[in-house]
């Protein structure tokens, strides 16, 4: 059996790191990068990289293009933004180089935390957290009046990836409308299916409205005004993608004229937002720090989701989350 | 056919009044009680509560008392409290009265409302939306590597009613372990189910404690020093059924020495707290002020559920949410 290298340039310890170690004896591995740079995005890759045929991590896209025989990538993140260039492409195809994610290992925090924000909108959470324990009639009838439940109201949900997927399945109890929106359906979703050409009329109909596109350059500021405009008057939006999908001008418009009536956003573009910046000011915008995959065992998944996908590798099985 | 004579002291107005009146004719209504008070458990029961065969709304327990020929009252809230009394129960078995609630109506609203707790606990949601814009990496890493999923996590659910049933539907696609403590288990629940006396081993398997018990002498202080040193070390609790259930001593001593992390409560005794309440100031002790029934259609759902249990009454059907 021919011993392959591994890189990683994810920073693990203690039990984590064993697991990595033992289950891909006596494939050896070169560890790189900065310490406790788990998922950054801008970790830098080691000159070490030259040397594997498997990189798990956020390796360099042109540290990869210097390489000659890598031959699988496994990022360690769900997107994958800066490899997703007609360059990259070419090159992967020409080199037969595999490029994985780990968005299974995301799918069920992202769609967690995306559902948390759905249910917190519609019970008012923000609001009853912070009326609390104040009695006055104004304000806890003004907060029971303007309270919902998701049964039965309609979503779109832009994107129909791993978190979509998830998320429609957490969403079945709710008897919600579901209607997502993929750039080539295939006939096989569960729910109702729209091309972005459909989704005007469709987002009219929403109460709410869910993005999870991924970062490319199809889908920069994919939701502006016109977008904006064509959702129903105070229905809500949420972020859970890649800010660099979103206008964020027009989405800070439509919030302070209530043409919607609130903003959940787990990503912004840029990551943080300057301190002046009008989102963060605007009327109901609810902001997480990019925070919606995180997961106590995040590093402990995101190894044993490798090992599955480095099985399926060295068995030449499909791999799982794979890009292309 | 005799013409029936309805008392309600809940306040209608416009298209939901009109409901009610147009398909309650020919049978007539006495409006009675303080406008507005729509679910209020004090309001004052007019005197003209003794001419009705039918009361719906709030109708006072003296009152009923001193009516000769009431037959049916009908509750417009999910507790009957001040109805659930040994005196109460023996006065409506000898007059042949029935009792029933609007519990249907609030079952959702209140399943989803605390659904939403247990949501934003494990996303950490307070915590992530305060830290907001926020990505130095001490805050970012803390609340990513705390935050969870309900995914094979296990709760406990003090009681069995409609409210418990509903939740138990939204909690399917998250494959939680469900236990549901119950007085008397029948045998036909859709869950693990245990009697009051096999809870404290229960509740040490618990990384929920979810309270939807009534108001009454059994369930007084159920929740105690005992049950939340019973409790798995950090695990969460959450009330949406009566203040009076929880010794909040007891729990604020919990929340204070992180044997309990996190506290959710719709619900206090009294209500509001007096200002100077220690849970007011108690860590991660999260407080909504009894809005967990709210919905914007809130009196009309109360009004349509009404009719319905109307129509079975002259039908002499089997009544919804009755207690007796």
């Amino acid at each position: 059996m021919q011993t392959l290298t591994i890189f990683t340039d994810i920073s693990l310890e203690g039990e984590t790191k064993d697991l990595l170690v033992n289950n891909v004896a006596p494939h050896g591995i070169i560890w790189g990068g900065k310490k406790g740079s788990l998922i950054s995005l801008k970790s830098e890759t080691a000159p070490a990289l030259a040397d594997a045929d498997i990189a798990f991590g956020q390796p360099g896209v042109s540290e990869i293009f210097a390489t000659s025989h890598l031959r699988w990538v496994h990022l360690s993140s769900a997107g994958y933004t800066r490899y997703d260039t007609a360059e990259f492409c070419k090159m992967a195809k020409d080199r037969k180089l595999a490029l994985t994610t780990s968005s299974s290992v995301y799918a069920e925090p992202c769609a967690e935390h995306l559902f948390s924000f759905m249910l917190a909108q519609v019970r008012r959470l923000p609001a009853a957290l912070k009326t609390r324990n104040d009695f006055a009639k104004a304000s806890r009838h003004q907060l029971r009046s303007t309270s919902t439940t998701l049964q039965g109201q309609s979503v779109v949900i832009l994107g129909f990836g791993t978190i979509a997927r998830h998320l429609i399945e957490l969403l079945r109890p709710f008897n919600m409308k579901i209607v997502a929106m993929r750039r080539q359906p295939k006939g096989d979703e569960s729910v109702s299916t729209i091309t972005p050409k459909e989704l005007l009329p469709a987002l009219a109909n929403a109460d709410h409205v869910v993005n999870l596109l991924p970062g490319n350059d199809d889908s920069s500021r994919f939701m502006a005004g016109p977008q904006f405009a064509a959702m129903k008057r105070g229905a809500a939006f949420y972020n859970i993608g890649r800010g660099t999908t979103v206008d964020q001008d027009a989405l800070n418009e439509a919030l302070h004229s209530g043409q919607v009536s609130a903003a959940w956003l787990d990503v912004t573009e840029p990551e943080p937002l300057p301190a002046d910046h009008p989102l963060l000011s605007a009327p109901n915008c609810f902001i997480t720090p990019h925070v919606g995959g995180g997961h106590a065992n995040e590093s402990e998944m995101l190894v044993r989701h490798f090992l599955e996908n480095f099985r399926r590798f060295l068995n030449e099985d499909s791999l799982l989350d794979r890009v292309f």
